[in-house]
C-alpha cells in the first residue's frame, strides 16, 4: 500500500481547504502510485491517535465546496511537537505512518507546523522509513519565510482593504465623529495591518501602527490628537501585535505557546478616551478576517490549487523535508515562479515588513503598495443557496 | 422655485445610499416639478444650519456608486430635535426651506428620525408652508413599527447569517474548541440576532440570546456548559441589547439619549472563564455589518431604489407625513406591496421578535425562518477595480 495523508495545522485561512483541493485532484490523477487519500483529524493529532479521514469516501460535490469553504475540513490543532525527537509521541506517529501504509505525508501550515513538517521528514528519514513529507504554506500573517507571500494572506489581505475601505465610508459621515481604532491580525508582522494602506486617498487609515515600529504611546496620542483636529474623526489600524500596557491583557498562551492576542483596540480606545477625551469606536476583525469567504482573492485560489498539485507531483519524484514556495518574478503583468525550499529554513523564522516597504512609523512605500496590489486581484465565483454561501459537510469516515 | 432635499439620519446601512439613488434617479425624471435637487450635510443639521449639497453636481458615475457605498454620502447625525415645536431650532429649519424655495423634503431614518419627520411635516401644515416631508425607513434593527421590514435589515442579515456560517466552520475544526460569543446589533431587537437561526444545522448557532428574552445570567451558563460538553465548541450569538451586570459597561450615550452599546460579547466571555473556566473567543461585528457592501442582498437593494422612487412619487402627488412601507402579500414567491403609513404610527415606537417566531429562550421557529429566507435572496454584482470594490467619492459643493 503506498497511501497519503494530508494535515491541516494551526489557525485556518479562507483557502486553507483550497489547497487541500488541489492536492486530492493531483492525487487522483496518480491512482498508480497513490492507493488511498487520508486526512489527519485535528492536525497532527490524527497521526498521534490514529484516527485518519477517509478522504475517498467523500462526494465530488464536497470536494468542489472546498473552494469556499473556510476553517479546516479536517480539523486542526495548536499542538506543537516536543524537541526531543525520541519523545513517545514520535514513535505514535511513526506506528500510524507505518499501520497506515503511508508513503506521502503533507503539512498545511504556518511557520510553527513547517517545524512540525521538518521533525517529521528527519525522523522518518532517520528510521530509514520511505515517507516523503511536504510541507504547504499557509498563514494570513504572511510572516512565513524564503517565500514571496502565504496562502490566505492575499484573501484576508482582500478582507481588510475591503472592510476598512466601507469602514471609512462609516466613519467620516457623522456630524459628531469618532477615533475608530481597529485590530488586525498578523502576531509579530504587519503585513495584514499595512495592506488597508494601499487604499485611495478618501478611505485609506490615517494611521498605521505595525509591530516592525517600536510603538510609542504619546506618539500615538499626538497623532490620533492630530488627525481628529483635522479630519473630525480618525480611522487608524492596529495590529494585534504591537506592544504596550494594557489593563486587560490576556495572559493565556496557545499550544504553541504564543500569547493569545485581541483587546489592543479596546485597550487603546480606553486610554485615547482617558487622556484626549476624544469618543471612539473599537473593531476587532477577529475570526471573519480569516474565514469570510466573500473576499477571495481570485490569485489567491488560482495560487492554492497550484501549491496543493505540486506538493503532490513533488513527493511523487521523491522530494521530502521541502515545502512549495512562491517567488515572484514579474510585477507587472504579475507572474510566480513555485519552488522548493528546505522546511528546516522556514520553520520557526519570521518574515516581517522591511524598513524600505515604509514611508514612516504610519505609512507605507510605493514599494510595498507594488507588492500587495497584484495579490488581491481578481473576484472568484460563490455557489449559494437562498442568499447563503454553501459550505462542505464532509461525512468525516474514519479509517478503521 | 421647487426644490427637494434629502436628509440621511442615524446609522448608516449597507444600501442607505441606494434609497437615495431611486429618489434622485427619480427626481431626474420629473424636472418640471423639481428645480434642484439638494442633500442636507450631516442629517438635519444642514436644515439647521443652512448647509446644503448641490447634488445636481455630481456625475452620473458617482451616482451609479451609490448602490455599493455604504456609509450615509450625504453625512448624518445622531441629533434629535426638541420636543417643543417653539424652539428656535425649528425657526432655522423652516428659513432653510424658504431661503431654499423647498417643497419636497425626505428624511431617510429609523424610528428617531421619523420623529423628526413627523415634527417636520406638522411644523410645516401649522404654518400653512406648501412643503411635503416623506418618510424613507432604514435600520439595519429591524424595529420600525407599520411595516414588514426596514431597508438595510435584509443586508445586514445576509452579512450575520453568512459570517456565522463562515465562523462555525472555523470554531469547529479546533482540537481544543472554544466558546464563541458573538455579538450583533439590534438595539432592543433580536432581528438581526435571531437571523443566525435560518442556517442548515452544521453551521446554525448552537444558542441565541435576543432581548426579547429576558436573559437569565444562570440559565445562560448552564446552556453554555451542556453545549460544551455535548460539541467540545460553542458557537453562540447574542444581541447587543440584553442585559446583565457588565463590569465594563459603557455610560456613554449618543444624540438620541440611547447607551452606546457594545462589549457584551466580552463580558460574558469574561464570566463564562471565571465561573465554567472555558475558554472563550469574544467576536462583536461592530461596524461591518452594516457597511460591508459584500453581503448587499439583491432584495434589499431593489427594494431601497424603488422605495426611493416612490417616496419621491408620493411627495409630488401631495403627500405628506407619511413613510414607506412594505406589506408582504405572498410569501412563496415573495412579494409585497408599497404602502404609506402615518409617521406619527411609526415614529418612536419599536418592532420586536413575537413570541409565535420562537420555540424557546435560544431557538426560533418556523414562522420566522419564513419571514428572513426571501429577504436575503439574490447577489448584486460590484463594480470593483483591482480587487476593491468601488465607493463613491462625490465633490459634495455646498449651495451659496
Amino acid at each position: 500500500m503506498k497511501n497519503m495523508v494530508y494535515i491541516q495545522s494551526g489557525g485556518p485561512t479562507s483557502v486553507i481547504n483550497t489547497s487541500l483541493y488541489g492536492a486530492i485532484k493531483e492525487a487522483k490523477l496518480h491512482r498508480d502510485e497513490i492507493d488511498h487519500i487520508y486526512g489527519s483529524l485535528n492536525g497532527i493529532e490524527g497521526m498521534i491517535d490514529d484516527k485518519l479521514i477517509d478522504i475517498d469516501q467523500e462526494d465530488d460535490e464536497q470536494i468542489e465546496l472546498l473552494l469556499q469553504t473556510p476553517g479546516s475540513i479536517l480539523g486542526t490543532t495548536r499542538r506543537k511537537l516536543p524537541k526531543d525527537v525520541h519523545d513517545p509521541v514520535y514513535m505514535k506517529i511513526v506506528d500510524t505512518l507505518k499501520r497506515r501504509g503511508i508513503k506521502y505525508v503533507f503539512v498545511n501550515g504556518g511557520n510553527d507546523s513547517m517545524d512540525t513538517c521538518n521533525k517529521l521528514s528527519n525522523l522518518c528519514q532517520e528510521l530509514g522509513l520511505d515517507v516523503r513529507v511536504m510541507g504547504v504554506p499557509k498563514t494570513i500573517d504572511n510572516d512565513l519565510a524564503c517565500t514571496d507571500h502565504s496562502l490566505g494572506f492575499p484573501s484576508a489581505a482582500k478582507f481588510v482593504i475591503n472592510t476598512i475601505n466601507a469602514l471609512s465610508m462609516d466613519a467620516c459621515c457623522f456630524k459628531v465623529g469618532k477615533i475608530h481604532v481597529v485590530e488586525i491580525m498578523g502576531r509579530n508582522a504587519g503585513w495584514l495591518t499595512a495592506c488597508a494602506d494601499i487604499l485611495p486617498e478618501a478611505t485609506r487609515p490615517h494611521l498605521i501602527y505595525i509591530p516592525e515600529n517600536k510603538f510609542d504611546l504619546e506618539k500615538f496620542l499626538v497623532e490620533v490628537k492630530e488627525v481628529y483636529d483635522r479630519f473630525g474623526y480618525g480611522m487608524v489600524c492596529i495590529s494585534e501585535g504591537i506592544e504596550f500596557e494594557r489593563s486587560n491583557k490576556s495572559s493565556r498562551v496557545d499550544g504553541f505557546g504564543h500569547a493569545q492576542l485581541g483587546g489592543a483596540a479596546a485597550g487603546l480606545c480606553d486610554i485615547i478616551e482617558k487622556r484626549l477625551g476624544l469618543p471612539t469606536r473599537a473593531v476587532e476583525f477577529s475570526l471573519t478576517q480569516r474565514a469570510c469567504p466573500f473576499a477571495i482573492s481570485r490569485v489567491d485560489r488560482e495560487e492554492a490549487i497550484e501549491t496543493g498539485r505540486r506538493a503532490v507531483k513533488a513527493a511523487l519524484a521523491g522530494e521530502t523535508g521541502k515545502m512549495i514556495i512562491f517567488k515572484r518574478v514579474s510585477q507587472s503583468p504579475y507572474k510566480i515562479e513555485y519552488q522548493l525550499a528546505d522546511v528546516s529554513l522556514v520553520a520557526n523564522a519570521e518574515s516581517v515588513i522591511k524598513p524600505s516597504m515604509m514611508v514612516d512609523n504610519t505609512r507605507m512605500s510605493q514599494e510595498f503598495k507594488d507588492y500587495i496590489a497584484p495579490l488581491i486581484e481578481g473576484e472568484v465565483e460563490l455557489k449559494t443557496k437562498g442568499g447563503i454561501v454553501l459550505m462542505a459537510n464532509w461525512k468525516k469516515v474514519l479509517v478503521k
